[in-house]
């Protein structure tokens, strides 16, 4: 099974590349600028620009806050993105890294109804990117940062938030861990082990589990029962090479209590769960580790393209649980459940910030839903395709928010999941009608 | 007849005001993101994101140009303003400043099939604003400054039309020139005069006139014959107070071969026609004053809200042709007549620039085209809803820009023009059918 598995997953893996080379040019990008309010007649120019338009400029100039109700500033963020570390293909530049951002933005329209505008930078400089957002937040309601080389992102985004009135994240540290939480809150339940004492072993320490450490304890999971390995092994005090790296330091400080030492295998050693989002393999974690591991032991292995381990050889090794990033296989471990739903609701309570609370309000919503829809060794989060899904997250978001005090409009959850579902659907009917009116062509 | 249209006009000219303070809320804006591709079923998310989208990356990565093919660059621009200098309500930030903006991306998507999407920004510094827009330019196919202040308007653009390799213009300066040429051009034909040979005097000394001084000059009218009035009166070599100011020195230099003096009376004494772009009348420009200029008088009185003087007076006081700002007057010399048009074609043939010699080119489409449609006294410009007008005028600005070796696609100039008229096109009929489908609400 398999080398079959493998040749034909080879040739399933190269297909979405193929049919993008050929789609990307046919349809010429994937979003567009389109009216949200009606002409009735060339008279209504008037009204949405010169002289009418006037009435509204002079309301905001008195109030800034009235932005919010004559603009689509409450329904836009940015994606901010200087292109160098985009996907796992690195720094490929501000226009080689377009084609993802607008697929962000699709992602974001369709799945929560959020506005999202690419914006790539020509520039790498860290403090450059903080002032350009800082300079760019009047125009949007959020920004998200995407694809930015690490560890200048976790200085990014810890300056914007502390400064900017709108909510702020890093989709590769926050929208990652949130979505890895919500399958090892459900793969935990399914292994019938408690969340709170597990014993981790996170491989890589990339934006995403830096990120992972901070929320996995704040979730409950005991920090002294983590441990992460970098590509020199694992964290620990003896670490003489990172104390220069004061993110790196803060993690050798805090986690591994037992202060073990070694590389992947040896961090592998009597954990529960695996959180592997490092390099592409396979090869990277072998069978013969998870073995060590304690009974049912979990693993998320989920390297793009490929994974640390292919799923098959951990299952064979003993895993209960095996989740990738992939969508042909079970488990995906996917940004896109995360993150339309979480601005969604952060935008529809105007949130001031996007808080860590909330990011686990989201996971755990995320993992209730798969729950409600029947856990299983092969459904331990949802699929993109549960339209409910952003809804509830959404209204999860938005009640942490108020309860936090980062909420600037009070709404109760079920008009927040009313409203929410209703402009998803939207953006998902508006896309269809677009198809069978023609205006959207048919693939070739 | 003018008691009673002063105090209609007044009431009139309050209701686009009135409905635009009732109508922003109801949409919260203008403008929103779409998918311009089909989503056959979440598979698609495959090609359209992770992982498919790697493949343009990496093309890209290879070829920036490729950047045209795989993304919505080719058809898409930002909109950047400071809010400084915003309609004639000056300085007043960024909020306030974004439905105008947003208003301009309607008329981009509406009447030229542009994609716009609108920045605001959080600075004033002149340097900081050229630099913002060189850090965006990778993912823009244009830059189209709005609403900036003058003078630092006049370097911003251009040090960014010097270092940037895509299209950058103010619509403030090149925007309004364009459109009052291209009336300029039919007045003079109207009253039987040749253009070249205009006597004009233009009031006020802002970003328009400015440009307007460069742009009449180089389609053929003696700057001899010119003069430009500012707040201080007629510019001139003796004027020591303008010596620090590089724009308007240089306009003493050139202009005003006869060295006049005096204000704004004196200046139109004997000229053939008046074009004033400087402060709300009515009382800015007397009737008595336009008697003193030559025979079969040209005003255009294009402040708004208010023009200079009141169309009837000027033509009781023997005006052969008014033009205004406004669209409840004849002939309303409105810049969204020029930018639409000017943009789709600059980008259907991907121009590096966006030149002097197409601007005109535009103009001069203009004015053919309510030619052919009937020149008269109050027929100078074509109004808005003229849709084959902004095909023409790409098919024009194109044609310009491949003889002046500055467009790096080469096309007939009937296929710019079908092209554009079906871009417009579909813009339109989006807007109708999501009218009719109910997902734009009906103002209420």
């Amino acid at each position: 099974m398999p080398e079959k598995n493998r040749s034909e997953l080879e040739k399933a893996a190269q297909k979405p590349g193929e049919d993008a080379l050929k789609l990307h040019p046919f349809y010429k990008g994937k979003i567009e600028t389109m009216l949200k309010c009606s002409v009735r007649s060339f008279d209504d120019f008037a009204i949405w620009y010169s002289p009418g338009v006037a009435a509204p400029c002079k309301d905001i100039s008195i109030n800034k806050e009235k932005v919010f109700e004559h603009t689509n500033r409450g329904n836009s963020i940015a994606i901010v993105s200087d292109g160098t570390r985009v996907l796992g293909l690195g720094d490929i530049g501000p226009e080689a890294g377009l084609p993802v951002m607008e697929g962000k933005a699709l992602l974001f329209k369709y799945l929560g109804g959020v506005d999202a505008v690419p914006i790539m930078l020509d520039t790498k400089d860290k403090d450059e990117i903080v002032r350009f957002c800082k300079v760019i937040a009047p125009t949007f309601g959020g920004i998200n940062l995407e694809d930015i080389a690490s560890p200048k992102c976790f200085d990014i985004l810890s300056e914007l938030q502390q400064t900017l009135p709108i909510p702020v994240w890093h989709d590769d540290q926050q929208g990652t861990a949130l979505v890895v939480i919500a399958g090892m809150i459900n793969a935990a339940k399914f292994v019938n082990k408690r969340f709170n004492t597990l014993k981790i072993s996170l491989i890589g320490s990339g934006a995403a589990n830096v990120a992972l450490v901070r929320l996995l304890a704040k979730a409950g999971v005991d920090i002294n029962n983590i441990v992460v390995v970098d590509s020199r092994g694992i964290i620990n005090l003896n670490r003489e090479d990172l104390k220069n790296n004061p993110v790196k330091w803060n993690i050798a400080q805090t986690t591994n209590k037992s202060q073990i030492t070694g590389g992947i295998k040896e961090s592998l050693q009597d954990v529960d769960a695996c959180i592997a989002l490092s390099k592409p393999g396979p090869g990277v974690i072998e069978g013969s580790w998870i073995k060590e591991m304690s009974d049912s032991p979990i693993v998320f292995a989920c390297a793009n393209p490929v994974p640390e381990i292919w799923p098959w050889d951990a299952k064979s090794a003993g895993a209960a649980i095996v989740a990738t990033g992939r969508s042909d296989f079970p488990n995906q471990v996917n940004n896109s459940l995360g993150f339309p739903g979480l601005f969604r609701g952060a935008l529809d309570v105007r949130a001031l910030k996007l808080t860590d609370g909330m990011c686990l309000a989201a996971a755990s919503e995320i993992a209730s839903y798969a729950e409600k829809t029947g856990l299983s060794e092969t459904h331990i989060v949802p699929t993109m395709d549960a339209l409910e899904l952003f809804a509830h997250e959404a209204a999860a978001v938005a009640m942490k928010a108020i309860e936090e005090g980062v909420a600037q409009i009070k709404l109760d959850k079920s008009e927040v999941y009313e409203n929410a579902l209703e402009v998803i659907k939207r953006s998902r009917n508006i896309t269809r009608n677009q198809m069978d009116s023609g205006f959207i062509k048919p693939a070739p």
